[in-house]
């Protein structure tokens, strides 16, 4: 089958710019110097193709994508890069085998960890993003209250996820060193042979840290892109245009099939005038200044009929996937494989 | 179980509240004069209350939505608010005693609509919106035309989506009349005893609809708070507060959670600063000017702890929704009943 005759809304994934970003990943972060973060994408066969890379450490945001993950058989060693109050169903993980660490910034969540049968953390240390983790003064006493309750303390954890989308390459790269001087700084009191940080943004300049959290990487999106990174983007939505007007066209991609926190979608060859629940309304043949998509060999044409289909490049890619139940994959515009998002929910 | 007790993220609505919006609205709009629209929230539980209100005839979207609500055994009066380029799907639950009319707005989908085997059409007209619907002066031309083709085309379709949400209630009623003056002319030439239009925000005005579209009324969002409804907040996303710093708290909730097109969530009693895809970092205590509510009897407290949970109201209800795959219906915060938001996905 061909692409353009999938049921619309559709992801679509390229399977060679998937597989190129992964390897230009790799050949920078070669192994567990990478911890892929499946939030990004939420499908163990993805998953799956960043283990072939060499990758065996993975990172997740929610308890159901460790769940998932060891269903997959991609237990070799898990972070949840994330606090929980309540880490029973980790610790069932943990007792059936598989290996799973839990991210910790509180005297609360150690406890948590500890009564839910998880053995290993990381404490969670605020290198400037204000969300979790402690201060970087905590770390310490936060590893030894740990340790006293018998977990093993492995490292420390800080997203300096404040600067990886700052374009300017030179201002990233500073405040990227700022934050890890922090995280070293806690990691002096803490001790261990991890130190987890880093995403697609700071992949290539955050020297500090042993392993880099990153997972946008994979497929990209608009906001990734403006950042000048060797990575491709390689997936976009499948539209069909319902319906055209002298003034617009619509597509059948909206709200409940992309997510609009960094803002509109972007159609190659049109503009994007605004987005509804099931539609997005779009003039073709119309050039949008604003928009940045890696090198694409693919446009919207000028001239669009009902029945016509349109891709389009979400603005950010974890919680675009997270809308959808598949991906497709293709080669050359054949679709060869389906995957199912099967990480998706809590 | 009280609704503080849920694993989280979680959708909880408020039974009482949710019946009231219910009987508040099948009071201005009793039986067929209102057509529930099952976008909003994707679930066929949420619209066998509705039908228990006198709603007999519903709407929807996508085609999955109409294929769970003939499941569910509400296909008395179905109908597909949107445009489709392949009808087959619907023809099959046509051929199977489900009534299913489909909107269409060019000579393509009516004869998709006559492909796949779909025996009911109205003509959807633009009416100002710039999305689907064709030009009132086509809309008699193309309801000719799907007669030749054998169909019945039952009236017209037109939604005032420009005006619907415009909190200036004089501008709200005068934009309305505007729209529907030109789906009565466009009627005049169709004919037929069905003219299907409106939404939440116009559903006491627009006296000329013979059927109004609404769903978002039934659990109202920060948006539609703004337009001094009679409809009260009827849920809310039940939080957990995992990482709390002297400057601001952070809870589970984030952009794979709630849809942010109309902006971030509000947090009744605290300013929100920012989401990201998990998370939640807001500032307790702090007021928030530009927060909308309906009125509730909760809010967040100024001093929090790790663990306690927090509800926040988002702003736009339907693709909110379409994040989830339960409901947890609650009576006075005790959980009674669990639904399965089983109208996801197309």
């Amino acid at each position: 089958m061909n692409v353009e005759d999938l049921p619309t809304p559709a992801v679509v994934v390229d399977a060679a710019r998937l597989e190129g970003n992964l390897a230009t990943m790799a050949r920078a972060r070669p192994g567990d110097r990478l911890r892929p973060h499946v939030k990004a994408h939420k499908t163990t066969a993805l998953a799956k193709r960043q283990l072939a890379h060499g990758h065996t450490h993975f990172c997740a945001a929610t308890i159901r994508e460790i769940e998932g993950m060891v269903r997959a058989g991609l237990d070799e060693d898990l972070l949840l890069a994330n606090e929980v109050v309540d880490a029973s169903r980790l610790g069932a993980l943990v007792r059936a085998g598989a290996r799973v660490t839990v991210a910790v910034d509180s005297e609360e969540t150690i406890e948590a960890a500890r009564r839910g049968g998880v053995e290993e953390v990381l404490i969670d240390v605020d290198v400037g993003l204000p969300r979790c983790g402690c201060r970087p003064e905590d770390a310490g006493p936060l590893a030894e209250k740990a340790r006293r309750l018998g977990l093993r303390v492995r490292g420390v954890m800080g997203y300096e996820g404040h600067v990886v989308g700052n374009a300017n390459r030179a201002d990233r790269e500073r405040g990227c060193a700022e934050s890890m001087r922090t995280l070293l700084s806690a990691h002096a009191e803490v001790g261990g042979d991890v130190i987890s940080a880093g995403g697609t943004g700071t992949y290539a300049c955050n020297l500090e840290a042993t392993e880099i959290q990153a997972g946008s990487y994979a497929l990209m999106d608009t906001a990734y892109a403006k950042l000048e990174l060797p990575f491709e983007q390689a997936f976009h939505l499948m539209s069909t245009v319902l319906s055209v007007s002298e003034r617009h066209a619509v597509g059948d991609v909206g709200l409940k099939s992309l997510a609009m926190d960094h803002g509109n979608p972007t159609i190659p060859g049109a503009q994007v005038l605004f987005c509804s629940d099931e539609h997005v309304t779009f003039v073709p043949g119309a050039s949008d200044e604003t928009a940045s998509v890696s090198p694409i060999d693919w446009s919207c044409p000028s001239r669009l009929r009902v029945g016509d289909r349109i891709r389009l490049v979400p603005a950010h890619v974890d919680p675009t996937l997270a809308c959808h139940e598949k991906i497709f994959v293709a080669e050359n515009d054949r679709v060869v494989d389906e995957w199912e998002i099967d990480l998706r929910g809590w």
